[in-house]
């Protein structure tokens, strides 16, 4: 028997096909189609079709269905709410996606919940009862696992981490409130702290590199010319390091968790982001044996993962 | 059969009795004794026997033993590492304890943990799986509840929900950082609103009230005025109000809680707090639909009774 993982995103939905002992044997990608979403659901039920049949199995043979999005589900497991960047907004994704599979179970899920699902199952949660997950990515998604499972929140509402409060009434977020977690931890703000560094100090290797471009100031140019020494890129890597090994105490304060697992592009800064990190987590956390602060292992295949396990945590 | 709660503060320590029913059917009050923690467990145990002789009951009765403190325990259960109103600091407060009840189980817990747990069985949270307490005093404590059970943290910790980071390097907290829930939530809070809002009004109610004195401002005085109607009040209670939403949006947001309960003398303040409260989170949290924000129900007893309740939440 196979479980099937769709990773809906705004340029690729990605297909996976995890066997019995949950590795992934085949997986595929097909463009967003920005149409309809009843389009999307057709092109997703071809390509999932054409993946089995290059597979050698049939549809006979799926026990379950899983999607994950990025965006907001409601409590009852059926609409996504909102989801930006696929310009879905109050769609019956589950009831969509099940037209698709007849008698085939169906769920769906927030993409970081999926993503901390897979770390619990293939990554760097195996084993645990307690976990977090932060991907560091245009925003900041949370994914938290508790008692050996995924946590949707206490009324199924979802997990929204990013949006607790970090620096309350301080810089803009996404949602309309000021000084979320999103707005200081995110690749984002890590490249917002970049550019103001930069306009402080035109003669910097930043400023150079970027060719005085505001434009051409990413989190991962400011990671590199902080990496190079350049003062001005690490003062403002500094300053993300500081608000992000906040959210980091907060999430240990609050849940405890055994391990914290950081995601996302950021993460390719290796032991230059963990290092500090850690370092700054130890000094604020309540605790001194608080859990490991670890990078997270799936990278991208982490939601298509955690969407074909949607079906199993449900069981478990 | 009943179980014995133990409460012990830095003034005094409330013993109690809950019978089958987990009534509170006897209770007493002793002198905290400023000596040693082999003397107070002394005292409790010669206070534990009187109560439960004057109730008519043998010690064979009792079938569970549990103690809070306002402090940390260690992940183990056994020491409190820290409470400072005690003067304990790596107290083995368990074991002495079990020295006064031979063959009976004894457990220890921190304050707002306990409470946490009387509101599930007797109080605002009565017939919930996910819950949030907090106590708004001297200090902020937290206590969750998550699956119907008194969490205590993924590694045992404890949870400091007060130590989670709300305003990221502002006002010192007592545990070292700046920033934290308790920094800006706090009754103690409120008064240093009100102190800076006295400087900036010397002719306003507060100041005439206070006789000019910030030593004689404290959250009631605030409160109090701010009901009022004086300016100078209102606007410190509006920060103060505006900070704890920010809190409680941010609760919402990690934890969806079916009930946020908010114990401690500002409770007193009712609709007055509350009615701004509510309509404040609603216009932060992620969801419309988050769970409701009520007033703990259980008082000073709270404590007590969730201490009596250890050994209940433990087998279930």
């Amino acid at each position: 028997m196979y479980q099937i993982g769709i990773d809906i995103g705004g340029t690729n939905i990605k297909l996976g096909l995890l066997d019995e002992a949950l590795e992934l044997v085949a997986h595929s990608s097909v463009p967003f189609p920005h149409t309809t979403a009843e389009d999307m659901a057709g092109t997703v039920g071809a390509g999932v079709r054409a993946l089995l049949q290059a597979h050698g199995a049939a549809l006979e043979a799926v026990e379950s269905v899983g999607a994950v999005v990025p965006g907001s589900i409601d409590a009852s497991g059926e609409t996504v709410i909102d989801a930006h960047n696929l310009d879905f907004h109050d769609v019956p994704l589950r009831r969509l996606l099940a037209a698709q599979f007849p008698g085939i179970p169906v769920r769906i899920a927030n993409d970081a919940n999926g993503a901390a699902l897979a770390e619990l199952y293939r990554g760097a949660f195996v084993g645990c009862r307690t976990a977090v997950l932060l991907t560091l990515g245009t925003g900041l998604g949370g994914g938290i696992i508790l008692g050996g499972r995924m946590f949707n929140g206490g009324m199924n509402h979802g997990v929204e981490l990013g949006h607790a409060y970090l620096v309350d009434g301080g810089e803009p977020c996404t949602c309309g409130n000021r000084g979320c977690m999103e707005s200081y931890c995110s690749a984002t703000a890590l490249a917002r702290e970049g550019r103001a560094a930069m306009r402080r100090a035109p003669e910097s290797l930043l400023w150079q590199k970027a060719g005085g471009s505001e434009a051409h100031v990413d989190a991962r140019l400011v990671t590199d010319c902080a990496k190079a020494g350049d003062p001005a890129a690490r003062a403002a890597f500094n300053v993300y390091v500081e608000h992000l090994s906040s959210a980091c105490a907060s999430v240990f304060n609050i849940l405890d968790p055994e391990v914290l697992a950081i995601g996302g592009g950021l993460c390719g800064a290796g032991e230059f982001l963990f290092e500090p990190l850690r370092a700054l987590v130890s000094r604020k956390c309540f605790y001194d044996t608080h859990g490991k602060i670890v990078p997270a292992l799936l990278g991208n295949d982490a939601g298509m993962i955690g969407a074909a396990l949607l079906g199993r945590d449900a069981e478990g």
